[in-house]
């Protein structure tokens, strides 16, 4: 039986992605006066970190106790609009899919005007530090994941239809 | 006559250290398991720009209006203790100098046990982007900066003493 | 007109993908003593800047001259094995992609053992700084890109059989 | 003890300042179109491990095995001439003063125009991992350190006289 039908979401939780806000600081920017798409990295790892704080089960914790890590084995992102220094951010956090050993995150990122200015994605693995490989996702991290997971809409798009 | 006694502080808004606070994110630590020295910086800049501001002068404004720069001429930080993953810390940030042409602020990072992890120094020269040549801070910022200063105690550290 | 004058395209390189070396500083690693993913964009952006370069257009220029701009519109990695600190790793850059306003790059990232370490693409597309409209690459830069695109494959990637 | 046999100095070396070159990448730019300061500390550092690794005690080693670890308890730099996109910059590394638990690095960054364009300083402390505590630098790492070191002159400036 595969893990992801093993959970019953929790509604109360539910359909809310995930915010986290973000300033584009002087250091975010670059010559060619945008923020260099490389640092938008560095946010959407932040809101990631925060998300699984929320959760409890802060990536800090995760890499003291040395029982599981959650690399990323895929990261993505499309840019829309440039975001410019002083601008704040809103980036929205969704499980976007939960395998049996990895789940992937859809991000977007909306600026001062509630445009989209970019969306990005990335994809987690769950693995023994010891012998680097990989494990299936710990019950209570699977069934955490699934309660914050926001309504899968027809289009396979965690932020559809809102 | 010096600049820096033609103003009077506003003393409703004078005492106070401007306060910051970061999160240790995973892209600050490194192989050692710390936070890596120089990430600190992007966070000590990080205060400095909510510092301008909350003073009215937004580093993002100064640089669109292209008046004036305010680049950094000298930066300096001494580490206490090392900074882990997770750790919340609270960086205060206070005016240290104020000459013609230059000020020079002081940093202390406190972490979750309150205790001094790290303080650091940026000093600032005011130029003219157009001919790169130092002018005198403008008068209105001048104001302001000393308006946020905090006591001078004899010991010259804008943190004695509290 | 700046941006048409200035390419010689060696010929003689033709069908190699352009290759780009760094070492993982401490830096670039993380609390999980690995790369950490976000960070890997700014070695595969060297590369392509040091490419520029070498096809004769290089990014500060280009930013300088103010004709054209090639933000980023898409960037993407696949990570295979992590990325230790002190390792030497090898970047193979290549153009994946040419349309009339846009172009894409992938690149592999092979480590000490010769191990394909990650995979990444960014798309990059072709602005008028004044307008912030996509517009056609100049000429010049078409052909320049073409001269130095490896041989396509029938299965489109361009490392493909090699 | 894997410290104590690593090193075999290079006598043929001895006066010369230590040098490494980088590139001002893109990412180190930022909106007012100069290198932004906080960034340079990555160049020192990585300069810091490459002559760390010419002298036999590469820093990913000395983690990896746990015997010492050299965090940066100061560092400090002077910025003398903004640093642009594109500019190759030559960094100059030399031993300022060595104690006996800690030493500290003198670097120069000199333009395209060789100009002097910043200095810095980095101080580092022994200490033992598992204790957290200052430890005597091993006396192999002593004497490559002194090896290296330039010849003092009067001023105590390493890279006086030259």
């Amino acid at each position: 039986m595969p893990v992801s039908t093993q959970v019953q979401p929790d509604s109360s939780v539910g359909c809310e992605p995930f915010e986290y806000q973000f300033r584009v600081a002087l250091h975010d920017t670059d010559a060619a006066r945008r923020l260099f798409f490389g640092h938008l990295f560095r946010h959407l790892h932040d809101a990631y970190e925060l998300w699984m704080e929320a959760l409890g089960f802060p990536v800090d914790m995760l890499i003291r106790e040395g029982e599981i890590l959650l690399p990323l084995i895929h990261a993505e992102a499309d840019y829309r609009a440039p975001m410019h220094h002083g601008e704040r951010i809103r980036v929205q956090l969704a499980l976007s899919q939960r395998e049996a050993t990895r789940f992937t995150l859809a991000y977007r990122c909306l600026n001062d005007s509630n445009k989209l200015a970019a969306t990005g994605l990335t994809r987690h693995c769950c693995i023994d530090p010891k012998r680097q490989k990989p494990i299936s996702l710990p019950k209570t991290l699977a069934q955490a994941l699934e309660c914050r997971a926001v309504h899968r809409t027809t289009t396979g798009d965690p932020f559809d239809e809102r």
